[in-house]
């Protein structure tokens, strides 16, 4: 036992425990606060934030990981407390890096933002939202400076979310993809659309309910270490792997919306459940990178809850619960609804075909407004340019345009890309695991999906935040990330559902 | 302005700040979390305490008193500044007296004593819990020596409950009171019993949970500031004033089971909720202490909820929730029914005559464990022997004897007494509010609760604990708390129901 590792672990169990604690306070925001608590729950959030803060970046914590660092100096590179320590000491130089002034100011102003951009967006006005962008993006040019970059503005943001990944990297990754994407949708709009018919009509909520909570527990999520709950937006948050929550809604004219959002904030808590209890309140505990969540978001919403295996399975389940309303329908109708594709204006709708080009345009324009090729006051044209161009459709207001989104009033610039990163690592797993398990197929007709659950569990949940997204992806799959995967599985998939 | 009042007054906000998102973590653990997740919760619950311990106690906190105690020296002793840093002083100087090392001892005991309860009461051993409750005792004791007394070992504990009162004053409250209730209770033993048959039935829990709600809205609990969800043991926590939470149990053959303690963890709340926004995050915006806030819930539950007049209201809501149930009974006989008294053996379902009982036995046997005139070995018999002379009955087992409660396994010793003092002072402000609003009958019999709120948000509520209990009592009621209110309440109520 080295000891000055036990009193750094110690002490950053504790700065752990906090975080989950507010992070309860966040579930309980958004699912059960009584309305008049708002102003309350941001001071307790700002409070217990700070204090989480404080003690993140104190001296005593440098030192504490300076003596822990010395005493491990001779390890294996591979071993739980080099890595930790790795961990720990990028999180602790990028949080001393950012001045506390230039955070206060970052923090105070993305209140004021946000409100500016809800404003701009109900009423559907983008100069109310432009004089707050601009702050925004001026605070995050400076952060940018203090994190410190070398080829790219972009860099040190894009770090911050997908470690070890660069703007050339990004871009890179979208001049491979996005060409395939628009070729794909623009086929897709030229052939016989999908009737979406079976998918829509009386699903009372209560029976959604059970249904949706019934299936997730099928797929493995586990309900003594978990629940689920409504919300507005759907989300999966963790206190530990042994609490792990998400929330979906419902819409009782559309079922899909609360079973894929299910499936999808289900993939999330899968992995959080997964990551050994040996990492708890460490820095080993959370997910390797956000990509790498997204992609086992994805995964069982898309590659596992859009195919035709899983519509046999899941279609009499449904059909069970909801006798009449799906009484003329069938597996093979529902599949085809399911995997309906069209170019629409709202990302958070858009089917796997064109989702990833609504994050392509966010991408490029983010590098164009840190780069000042782009003014913002033509980022409501530039959009509507890019969408005309990926999607052939434009936005007839800014609200369903520029306006749609939160991350950027937020300050969450360089966050984007992550989704699309999740989308590619979701189906080059896919294609390792069809593999690894030939018969996938018949395991998710029939409801087995336990092969599924314990190949993540072992190839992506094991690890934790051990390794960087990237050293990860080659680990599980045995190489590195490559579009051309999600790419074949798109045309594979769409070319025979709409005859390509 | 006075700016070290201001630097304290920022320090002690952060601290209730973290108290409040602890306090949602305990609502939290007994209403949503799930079973798996109950050690990391404790593991959180142990991080935030020790943190909020650490920040109450230190030396920077103990200046900052200091420093503002000196700058508001020359302020007129009733002002909420001067008050706020008497409550303050007194918590920090109590909290410093404790060397860490016991109330690490105290806080680890408590679990394993905890155990040793559940283990005894499950099997009906005492002997399981006896050498626990022997350390329980001994650290009690000791931390009774630190904390200080002059008269009593018993003055130190109830102190922390009750400020300003002693083991003197509590004795006496139960000399005055016990032989009145234990000739009320023979009194009633010997009369002809009263029928609740009214009461029990089909009562299907959904409509329990609508009706409990919008009753406990029409007296005045601000449903934009609070909830009700369920819990196996009824309670109420408050995050500030705009977020109070109450829960209730439901029994789908009994459903005054809910609605009783909707209606007293309802007075809890409304106290809550009427607390000054100005004290906000201040030593002040807390309770004047447990009793004053028994007082609360007893008022509602009680002088309120079991009154003849409420039946009148109550009961045609109730009957058109549940018409076919509740189709031949009529206000009277429910007003009889909740009314029904028996001496029995668990406390928490003790009626307002017997309940008191309960209490004043423990106290008894509390002080005489402290000053060692009685055993541990010696308990389980001297609360028989308490319960035939105060009730007329003996406890079959000890399981619903002397382990039927929590407390003294969790070290609350000194606490029981509170739930006395509540009664009396819920029956001290129900006279005087009988003759502040003289049409108070009629403002219950017809739903119209707003002056009786207002009057309680005026006379108690709004002083949050800016007055000690004692001072609460003869502001809100112009005299000291007397027993004799709540004797002839009984009397008066119970003499003509039973028709003595």
């Amino acid at each position: 036992m080295i000891e000055s590792l036990e009193r750094f672990k110690e002490r950053v169990n504790r700065i752990s425990r906090l975080g989950q604690i507010a992070a309860l306070a966040g579930w309980d925001q958004q699912t059960y606060m009584p309305t008049g608590a708002a102003e309350a729950r941001g001071e307790q959030m700002a409070v217990i934030s700070e204090v989480i803060h404080e003690l993140s970046v104190s001296d005593e914590m440098g030192a504490l990981l300076g003596a822990a660092e010395s005493d491990t100096a001779g390890l294996d590179e591979d071993t739980d407390e080099v890595r930790m320590l790795r961990v720990a000491r990028r999180g602790f130089d990028l949080a001393r890096k950012l001045p506390a002034s230039l955070v206060a100011d970052m923090s105070r102003h993305q209140s004021v933002a946000m409100g500016a951009w809800q404003e701009a967006r109900s009423t559907n006005d983008f100069s109310k939202f432009a004089p707050a962008l601009q702050i925004t993006i001026d605070q995050v040019r400076e952060s940018a400076g203090y994190l410190g970059y070398t080829n790219h503005i972009y860099d040190a943001l894009i770090d911050q979310y997908e470690m070890g990944s660069s703007q050339a990297e990004i871009a890179a990754m979208y001049s491979d993809l996005t060409p395939h994407l628009v070729k794909l949708a623009a086929a897709i709009r030229a052939a016989a659309q999908v009737d979406d018919a079976a998918i829509h009509g009386d699903f009372p909520i209560a029976t959604q309910k059970e249904t949706t909570l019934k299936i997730v527990q099928a797929l493995g999520y586990d309900l003594t270490r978990g629940r689920q709950d409504e919300a507005a937006h759907p989300f999966c948050t963790s206190f530990s792997r042994n609490d792990v929550r998400i929330t979906t809604r419902y819409n009782a004219m559309f079922m899909q919306q609360a079973l894929y959002a299910s499936l999808h904030e289900a993939g999330h808590a899968m992995y959080e459940q997964g990551i050994p209890e040996r990492f708890a309140g460490t820095p080993l505990s959370g997910a390797a990178s956000l990509g790498i969540h997204e992609s086992q978001s994805r995964l069982w919403e898309n590659q596992v809850g859009r195919s035709r295996a899983f519509a046999n399975y899941v279609f009499p389940i449904l059909q069970t619960a909801y006798p009449e309303t799906l009484s003329s329908s069938s597996p093979e109708a529902y599949y085809k609804a399911i995997n309906r594709v069209e170019s629409s204006l709202i990302r958070v709708e858009a089917d796997e075909v064109t989702y990833n080009l609504h994050v392509a345009l966010r991408f490029e324009l983010e590098c164009a407004l840190l780069t000042g090729d782009l003014s913002i006051a033509d980022l409501p044209e530039a959009w509507n340019a890019r969408m005309k161009e990926y999607l052939g459709i434009e936005p007839p207001t800014n609200s369903v345009g520029v306006l749609q989104d939160v991350h950027w009033s937020i300050g969450l610039i360089g966050y984007f890309p992550t989704y699309t990163v999740g989308n590619l690592v979701s189906a080059q797993l896919w294609k390792t695991i069809r593999e690894a398990i030939p018969d996938i197929d018949s395991n998710v007709e029939s409801g087995n999906f336990a092969p599924l659950l314990g190949w993540l569990n072992k190839n992506v949940h094991s690890y934790g935040s051990k390794y960087l997204p990237g050293e990860l992806v080659v680990k599980a799959t045995g190489e590195p990330l490559k579009p051309a995967y999600y790419v074949e599985y798109l045309n594979a998939k769409y070319g025979e559902i709409y005859g390509l």
